[in-house]
């Protein structure tokens, strides 16, 4: 690199800063406010990239055949994610800045823009379809599908075909290996009536969950067996009922060394859905405080996709779900010796 | 007063400080995050008393027979209205630190508190009530009856029955005094066919309005006639075509003098109803996150209650709509120079 | 516009979005937070470009011979400084991603940056500038230039001679006209030695406000006289006397309905100040915690530039010292009617 | 616990909510924003009683002779130090609330408090002491003692004799075990004159850091020797040379399995500062605004005091200087494999 690196020319500020065309003053009808909606719909895009760019080393990480607990890798996937919710907490606050525009002000310049759309943003949908929504489970299929160009629909539909975050989470969570070996079965004093490859911690667990409840959840044991026991996929389930066993073993666990950042994994991606969530919904609020019942720039009713979205459009509801078979702290079963000494540090230090 | 005047006495902070008894404590099964979630809902209920202070005081300028629009009072609606979206923004983001508590550390104290239950929180209760939520649109209307005391239920119960915000908004919407008197009808020359009792300004509005509509939008006329100019009133409306044509006024014409102050009121409403909402949606949310399918301290299944409370609650929803109402600036009537000079200063600054 | 308006085309993301170019790949060391710390700058630039873009409107309207009182030019003044706050407030929460970079992960391509420097923001200049910061008054003066292109050094040295929102507040602030006029002075009953071209007003007012004074306060009466009586230009001074005794007065009357967007005018003025100040102290933290006493990028050290310009780049400060001088409402002095009735509407509405 | 259990009793709100008697209302100068002034200080104060509680919490685990890194502590340390950075950041945000009061609003009052004065928290003093301000280092010393009552004097003086969480963490640090061991010298090959009781890793690390110093750094040479080398104690340091390097060994190894919470803990206690220096800043900027340069109720002038407490009272510092000599990642020492294997996890899953 030359001496001459200037910040202006590092950052491409000839490219970013004239990037603003109003389509207003071209028609000779200047609306202020144009500006506003062109540089913060350009503010989401440039941060849209930055999650792409945050979730793609992820799930590179996670790709790998077996994520080395000993290596900084899963440190660096915690950072990561705690960082994506930091944007998304922004991208949130952000709309209190595009509140500032009032309806009036929008319409100087609104009919201008038909018939393009936010719904063309097809970052936003590609990061969906990474995360692991597939299109079977969006809202207002064709109808997004006939507001992107052909390269954009590919790139999301190549995305939504390839392993998807949550699917490797799902791998990720199967592949923890703590009730693989039979050794570990016979510390479990308590069982009365091991089941055949059924791992008596397990057993015992069940037990204590469903005394726990109260007769209006007496459903929840059928609940709680279709979750963690029966294999057989129904249709859009995300995790196995191994990697479901897994999560809330993290949950229940997560004091223990090998468990804490696991469980700071999964509560990352539960916020993430909780900040995508609130951005939807603040979001909606917003168009539909801007247009009312009027019809959107790109010819859809606005709040009704973006509702229908909102409601359908989580994606690690799974892992939220399993707060309802957690258990009391001073229930649960103890652990065997030899599994405690697995979830340590080689050297705990001396006093 | 004494010179004796103290920090510690003037804010009565024995009372506060000595208010937090831990229910694990007693039972001898310490629940070391049990604190915050007392102390969390104790900052609730002071935030919530400081919005009733404001509500009431906003409530009893707006009772006299007339508002003076040439007084402070006007400005100190909005500057309270103001407030008010402060404290309620505050609130949506002590949710943050409610979410610091996992539902591992929640579950350690939660059967203690059987079968109290935040549906228990009558303040704000009271302060919907004060706003304009009646109680047949409320939302599980006998549950959370059931769940409060007598002199709370007969507090939130008169506040229903007194005038509210909502309906002393009316009053003064409808106070209006614009299109009353018949000298302005003589300056609009546009309007062809002036019906009687109707200021030939609404003619025309309605009209280009009307012309402004895209044909899937076309329904829209039939709902300005039922907004704008059918007396009778359907069920739960809580704005009278005079009082929604004053508020169109408003949002159309908020750079004239008159209008300034109103058009903020309008606009801390609408943002009061947001906030509201978001702290709704944020609150299902953390509880669904909390407490997943399980059954509430209070016996409700919290998350259905909350998600329908989401949807009926809304306050100034009739405000809201308004936007659909709209025209661009550059269509809208020209004012008559009469109505023109009493939206103005008795004597505008010469150069 | 042809029916091909696009999203993606219209805010030109192909610009957008391939702007990023990470000097670590072109060295083969990628470093992955390079993205981050590419696109946090230029989503810094992109809102930099929307305030100047605020101010240079408001400054348009300001610089208007007599700001019409009687348009809405004044509430779109005061509508877009509320923006501009708005958009300050962000600026101070995107610290918080660039605080998700650890000191460890900036280092990883710290050096390749060298020495292009966050002091070579010429748009945050020009805004400073803009505002009324002088170049007399910046610190570090000829640090900033040595860091800036010709072109972008004429840019900010331009905005410095042209007369700044500052400057034109003073003028603004001077042209009211309430206390010109001789007919007001008879109605000051208390007055007892009305000096010459003094309002009597003003008489009484110094000496309410000398008698409130607490002993150890007594110089404030020295202080009052410079700010509000002595015609002298002290270097450094921004508002006149003259321009003072009316910013005060908007303060103590603020709910007159003249008075109302006035006094908003200076509270987001204040507001404004203290963000870009909150701005400057986060910024400050965050870079002492990022490179701690080293050398920044750009040669400079970087937490003790900050420092001196947290101090003195204060643009409204003037204004924020008027507290000093106001005194309690109930012992205000009573304005003429003719005053009052001058500072209301054509035509209060009736009951 | 009887069934009668009710949120309201529970939360003891009939002392909560009576605990506003507002000094205007007795003098019969009622001043409707007292109301606001004594509930946004309560919540500090329940606030403050929160923070006090978990850094109780907090010391109590690392008061332990030897904080087991195998239990679930050091996730409780690290936990409960993220919820005390959450719960400033609200105690920040609260200061927006505080500045909807305008200082005409304020005088209405403020007479009537004297000499009450917020330096009369105690509560916030004894959070400071007990995280590691000791007296001497105190801005107006004799001032805020002259301020409190006796009982609350001692509990602060014994908080400051006591061991503070500044001191914990250097013995905490100092527990360290990994240079202890002769064993693993022989694995630094690059070690060319190691010295006598000198691990030879930090020979190495030395030396690598002196050849990163551009010359203008020359003398952080020196610096350097001070803080991990030097054993007297200058006066005021809180950290040992010995503590001093573990915490730098933890910022550089961080992904390591036993450093990842040690890490988080660093970087919680640096945001702990920087939130408790962004809310003295805020604070002092707003008591600026609020009374200028006129004496504060408790007879200070508010600002200097807030302005001298802002740039003494920091308290990790000492934390957030060893970001000054990190070194780039790809220069790092290679650390011994006796030493990797006793930083990592008993059993890494295998593939």
């Amino acid at each position: 690199m030359a001496n001459s690196m200037h910040y202006g020319d590092y950052l491409q500020l000839d490219k970013i800063l004239q990037a603003q065309t109003m389509e207003s003053d071209k028609q000779n009808k200047s609306a202020h406010d144009e500006m506003l909606f062109i540089i913060i719909h350009q503010a989401y895009e440039l941060w849209f990239k930055q999650l792409l760019h945050e979730a793609d080393s992820i799930m590179a990480i996670m790709k790998k055949p077996a994520v080395n607990d000993n290596s900084p890798e899963l440190q660096t996937v915690v950072h990561r994610l705690a960082r994506m919710t930091s944007i998304l907490k922004l991208l949130v606050h952000q709309i209190d800045i595009m509140e500032t525009m009032t309806p009036m002000d929008f319409l100087d310049f609104r009919d201008m823009l038909r018939p393009a759309s936010g719904f063309q943003s097809w970052q936003f949908k590609l990061l969906e379809a990474k995360l692991g929504l597939k299109y079977a489970h969006r809202h207002g299929q064709e109808y997004y599908i006939s507001q992107l160009r052909q390269p954009q629909i590919d790139a999301i539909q190549l995305a939504e075909k390839e392993v998807s975050l949550v699917e490797l989470l799902n791998q990720w969570l199967e592949r923890m290996p703590f009730f693989d070996e039979k050794e570990n079965w016979k510390n479990y004093k308590t069982v009365t009536s091991p089941e055949k490859n059924k791992h008596p911690f397990w057993v015992d667990y069940r037990n204590i969950y469903i005394q726990s409840l109260a007769d209006p959840e007496k459903n929840n044991q059928q609940f709680y067996d279709e979750v963690f026991e029966t294999e057989t996929s129904s249709e859009g389930r995300q995790l196995s009922p191994k990697a479901n066993r897994a999560a809330l073993f993290i949950m229940l666990y997560r004091g223990y060394p090998m468990l804490q950042l696991p469980f700071q994994i999964l509560n990352y991606l539960l916020e993430i859905d909780e900040q995508l969530s609130t951005w939807r919904y603040r979001h909606m609020s917003m168009v539909h405080r801007m247009i009312g019942t009027r019809i959107g720039t790109g010819g859809s009713s606005g709040r009704d996709y973006l509702r229908g979205a909102l409601e359908k459009h989580s994606i690690f509801s799974e892992i939220a779900r399993l707060t309802s078979f957690l258990i009391e702290r001073r229930r649960l079963p103890q652990l065997s010796p030899e599994m405690e000494r697995r979830l340590g540090f080689v050297s705990p230090p001396t006093p």
